[in-house]
C-alpha cells in the first residue's frame, strides 16, 4: 500500500512537534512537507533534537510550499490562519485537518466574537466536521475538512456525554473545573509561561469566560434539547502535558435513584467500542500520567455521600487526544486506516 | 519583655519545621523544648540543616521531656497523639495549640467515624476553641486549648464565609474543588508521595468523602440556619506548597441582582480588618505563589457571564495559614502579642 | 515468525513497567509471563493503569511461575535476587538478560565489597557478557547471559569512549560529574525520594563513592593500557527521568594539537554506525528531554578556551538507554532480531 | 535611629523583587524611590501581588526620579545600565550598589570583550570594591561603589577560597562544575526559559565560555602567584532557585598528605566568624534548598577514595547570596548597620 502523504502548515509549535512524534512511527502514512514562515531552510531536527534521525526534512516557506502535492494536511497554525490556506487546498482536493480553532464553532459570529477577527470563509465552515470520533465517527470518515477539538473541550464533551445524552443531569447548571499543563499555551515567548513564573505554582485564569466554553456549550448542546447551562474554571497546573477535568453535575429524574455502579455503567455502555475511551472503575482517581504521550482518555465517576452531584474526572494528554493524537485519528478515519494506526503507543510512566 | 517560651511535641514533619521556622525570627516567643519518639537525642538542624545556625536544640523523648515548663505548647503530631497530651499540659497551666485534628470537630461520633479511632478526652472537646481568627478572634484569645483548623477547611472557609453569612448563596449545594501541593500529604516514607509517583502530574483523591469535608461543613454551618450541602474534592497538585480553592455557589436572593463588584464590596467589607486576609481586585487571578511562605490568604471572585453562579478563588500556603502560620497567629492571639507578630513576612516570588 | 516468548522477573518497579511499556509494542516479543513476590494475583494494569487495554496478564508468584517456557528473562529486580533464579534459566536453556548489578563486575570481591553481600554464582559471572552492544556487539549477539549495565556506567563510558580508545586524556585524572533524574532510585516508599524532599532542590549524592564507580572503571580499564582514575560524582535532580554526564578529560599527547573539530570527529567515526548514539554537532548542549522515552543517546563535545580540558556532554534516558530500553537492544540482538525492533520511537518532547 | 533611605533602579527583575521581598522587613532601611522605564506608574504590588500591604510605591521613570534624596541606591538593571546612573549619582554623594556586572571586572578591555558593549565610565571601575563580604570586608564598609558579585561566581569563590588561599590544589586546573536555577536568567519572555523548554529537563550551556568566567579567574588570582586555570561549566536546573557548585581541584604538596578532616578545617578555620559562610560536618551533600531564600552559602568537602583530588560541594540562593541578599549585607556594612540586619531569616523548607 502506498503511504498517505502528508503535509503539516506550521510546524514550529508543540502540535507540530507532537505531530511529528507520533507520524515517525506511523506506518501508512509519510510527511513530504512541512511549512514555517519564520523557520524556512532550517532543518526540523535542528528546532528539535529529539527528531534527529527520523527525518530528513527542512521547513519551507508556506508560500512557495507545494502542499497540493499531499493527500491531507494537517494546520497547526495559531488561529486565524488556515482559513486563509484551507479553500485552495480543498479545491485542490486535499484533505483538511485543522488543529486551531477556524472550523469549530457553527456560528460564525459567535467565533467572530470570542476570537476576535473576521473570518475570511465563514461559507467553509458548515463543510467542516467536528473532529470529535466518539461523536462524529461517521461523518469523520467521509469529510474534507475535520475540524480537531480544543484540549478542553475533548476532555469536557467526553466527560459530560453519557449523562447529558441520557439526561441523566441537569443540564442548565453544569460545572467543569479544568486543570491544564502550561503546553497549552503553545510555544512562544512569553513572561507569562516562563518556569520562574509558573513553575511551583497553580492559579486560575479566565475564570470570567474562555474560548473553550462556546465550543463546549455547542457539543453538548447538540445532544439535548435542554438549554445548556456551563461554568467552566480553566486553571494552570505547574507541568508540561495533561488535562484533567473535574466535572460537576445535578442528577435529575431517574438519575436519583440510580446507584453509583449504575451510572458507571452508562459510561461503560456508551464507550465500550471507543479504542481511546477507558472507563475506570468504580473509586478510581486517574492521573494525568496515565496517559503522558498516549491517546488516551481515562474517566472516573464519583457520588459523593450518595448525595445529588455526580463528579466526573477525565484525564488526557492536551497534546495527544487534545490536538495531534486526536487530528491523526481523524486523518486514519478519513484515509480508510485503521482508527489507531501510530497512535496506540502507552503513556509514560513514571 | 520576657519571651514566651515555647514547647513543640513531634516536631520532625512538615508543619514541625515550619514551625521552626517562624519561630525562630519571632521577637516574643523561645523555643524551650521540641520532643519526637523518633528522633530523641537528634539535634534539630541535624534533621533539617536549614536550620543550622538558628536552634540549639535536640529532640527529647516525649514521655522525659518536662514540657510543663512552657508558657504554650504546639502538638505537630498526627492525629491521634494530641488529645493523649492536651489534658495533662492544661492541668499544669500550659496553653495549647493542636495542629492536628483531635479537637476540630464537635460532635465526637463524627470524628471517631472519619479518623477512624476512639477519642480519649472527648470531655475536653468543648474547651476547644476553633483557631480561625478570622470567626474566633475574641474566644481565641482567652483560650487555653485551640484547635488549629485544617489546611483545606481554612481556605474553603474563608472563601465561603462573606456568601454563606449573608445568605448570599445557597448553601445547600455548595462546591470546593481545592487543589494542594503535596506537603499537605506530610513527611514519611511512602510511594504515593514519590516524586516519581505525583511529579509532573495531577489527580484527584478522595472525592468520595474526605476528613476536611465534616470540619468545613461544620464551619459553614454555624453561620448559617440552613442546612448546608457541600461537595469537596481534593486534588493533589505537582508542587510542594500551596492550596488553591476553587469555590461555586449558586447566588440565591437579592444577591441574584448584585453586580461583581457589589459581592466583590461585601468580601472587602467583611475582611478590611484582617491582616492575613487580602481581597483582590476585580479580574484577579491569584497563584498560590504569591503567598508561599507568607500567612496571607487571597481571594478573588467571578461571576462567569453574569450567570447565576459565583466563583471564589482562594489561595494560601498549606503549611503557613493552613497550619504553622496561623498557629503562631493563635499563640500572638493567646499571649497577648500583636497578631502578626513574627508572621508578616513576604512570600517568596518567583 | 513465531514472537520470543518472554518472561519478566520482579516487574513492579520503574524498569519493569518501562519494559512493559516498550515491549507493548514490539513487533517480534510478546511477554508471556511477570513475576512479583509482593503482587501476586494483582493485574498489571490495576499497578500502573497507563498500561490498561495493553496487557491482559497478572504478576505471578516467582517461585510458582513457569519461566522455562520463555525464550528469554529480564531480571528487573533489586540487587542479589537475579543471581538466584540466573543458574535455574540458564541450565533450563533460557536466555537471561540482568538488569540489576548482579553479573556486572568481573572481580567478585569487588562486587561484594561495593554491593554488601555474598555472591551466590560466582561461577557464572564469567559467562555474562557486559550488556554495552557500542562495545560488545558480537559477543552478546551469542551470549546467553547478559549484564545489563547500569544508568550512569553506560553514558559515562560511551563519553569518554573514543577518548579512552586512542589514548587521546589522561586516563588516570578523569572526572565524571553525572546528574540523575530521581526514577533511578526506584519505586519504593522512602523518605529521600518524597517530592517534598527532593523537588525544586538539587544536591551531590555518594560523591565519597558510589556502586557504580567500580563498573565504570572496569570498562574503561579494558579500553587502555594505563590505570584509569577517575573522579564520580553523582547528583540528583528534580525531574523523574534523564542524566546528564559531564565528563572531563586532560588532552595529551598528539591530542593537544586536535581542533575542536578534529576531536568531534574522532567520536563520528566511532560511533557512525550505531543506531542509538547520536553525536551532536559543534557548539552543541544536549537536554535530557531530547531523549526522554527514547533510548537514544547524544553526546557533544566542546574545549573551552582552546584549552587542555575536554569536556564531553552526554544525556540518555535513564530508564531507556540506562536501562530497559537497552536490555531489549540486548535482547534484540540476542534473539537475531533488528537491533533496532521496538526501540526506535521518537522522544516526548515537550 | 532615622532608616536609611534606600532607592532601587529596576526593579521589575527578580533581583528587584527579591529585594523588596528582603528590604520589607529591614529594621533599619525604608525603600524611598523605585523606577522602571517599562512600568513607570505601575503600583509595585500590582507587578507582584506577593507584596500586597507591604508597599505602597508606585515605579516611577528613571529620567524624572528624584535619587539623589536616597543614602543608597540599587542598580538591578541589566548590564550596561549602571554604568550609566552611577556617576551621577556617586557625585551627589549616593552610595551604590550594582547588581550588574558593570564594575566587577578590573580590566575594562576584557570587560568589553565578554559583554560585547563599551563602558561608558571606565575611570570609576577602579572606585568600585568588589562586594564579596568573606574577602573584601573592610574595603566594603568605606566603599561609595560596590560591585555586587554575580551568582556563580559567588558560590564558586567561596568553595575554592581556603584551597587556594593555602595554595593547597593547583591552581592551574580547577573544575567548577556548576548548576543554577532558572531564575538566574532573568525576567523577560523568552522561549528558552518557558517551562515547556526547561521544565522535567537538564543541560550545559555556554560550556565553551560565560560571562562570569573572567570574574571568578580574576577573584582566584587575587589570592595566588600562580597562574589560574579553570573550566567553568553552567548548568540549568528545573527549578527556580538555587546554585550548586561541584567543584574540583587537584591537591598539591602539604595537601596531599592531609586527611579529609584536615582539610575541613582549612575550612573551619577560614569562614569561622562568618555570619553566612556555613561549613557541613564531614559526610554531608548539602541541598540547595536548605539555602532557599536564605543569604546562607553551605559548603561540604570529600576526597574521594582518598585520591588526589579534592571536591568541593556549595549552594546558595542565586537569587540570595548570589544576588540580592548579598547586596544587602553590602549595604549594612556601608551604612554602618549589623552584618545581618534583615536577610537573617531562615530558608524555606520543604
Amino acid at each position: 500500500m502506498n503511504k498517505i502523504r502528508i503535509g503539516i502548515i506550521g510546524g514550529t509549535g508543540y502540535t507540530g512537534v507532537e505531530l511529528l512524534r507520533l507520524l515517525a512511527n506511523h506506518p501508512h502514512a509519510e510527511l513530504v512537507c512541512i511549512t514555517s514562515r519564520g523557520e524556512e531552510g532550517t532543518h526540523v531536527a535542528s528546532l528539535f533534537p529529539s527528531l534527529r534521525g527520523h527525518y530528513d526534512l527542512t521547513f519551507e516557506d508556506p508560500a512557495r510550499a507545494n502542499l497540493a502535492k499531499c493527500n491531507l494536511v494537517f494546520c497547526a497554525t495559531p488561529n486565524g490562519v488556515a482559513m486563509q490556506h484551507a479553500p485552495d487546498l480543498l479545491d485542490a482536493g486535499v484533505k483538511v485537518v485543522d488543529l486551531s480553532a477556524d472550523f469549530r464553532i457553527d456560528d460564525v459570529n459567535v467565533w467572530e466574537d470570542w476570537y476576535g477577527m473576521k473570518h475570511v470563509c465563514p461559507e467553509r465552515i458548515s463543510e467542516a466536521v467536528y473532529g470529535l470520533p466518539e461523536v462524529n465517527r461517521d461523518e469523520i470518515k467521509t469529510a474534507m475538512l475535520v475540524a480537531n477539538p480544543g484540549c478542553y473541550p475533548t476532555a469536557v464533551q467526553l466527560g459530560f456525554l453519557p449523562l447529558v445524552e441520557h439526561g441523566l443531569v441537569d443540564v442548565s447548571s453544569l460545572i467543569a473545573d479544568a486543570k491544564s499543563g502550561v503546553s497549552g499555551a503553545g510555544r512562544k515567548a512569553a513572561v507569562g509561561t516562563a518556569l520562574c513564573e509558573v513553575g511551583d505554582s497553580f492559579k486560575a485564569y479566565s475564570a470570567s469566560g474562555h474560548r473553550h466554553l462556546p465550543e463546549i456549550k455547542q457539543g453538548l448542546q447538540l445532544l439535548t434539547d435542554q438549554a445548556v447551562g456551563l461554568v467552566f474554571t480553566p486553571h494552570l497546573l505547574p507541568m508540561i502535558r495533561g488535562i484533567h477535568g473535574t466535572l460537576y453535575g445535578k442528577l435529575t429524574g431517574r438519575a436519583l435513584k440510580m446507584t453509583e455502579s449504575e451510572l458507571l455503567q452508562v459510561f461503560r455502555d456508551r464507550f465500550e467500542l471507543e479504542p481511546f475511551v477507558d472507563i475506570m472503575p468504580l473509586g478510581s482517581h486517574p492521573d494525568t500520567r496515565s496517559v503522558r504521550g498516549s491517546n488516551h482518555c481515562r474517566i472516573a465517576i464519583h457520588r459523593p455521600q450518595g448525595g445529588d452531584t455526580v463528579v466526573v474526572l477525565v484525564v488526557e494528554d492536551n497534546l495527544v487526544k487534545g490536538a495531534a493524537g486526536q487530528a491523526i485519528q481523524n486523518m486514519n478515519l478519513m484515509c480508510g486506516l485503521s482508527e489507531t494506526d501510530g497512535i496506540n503507543n502507552v503513556a509514560i510512566v513514571p
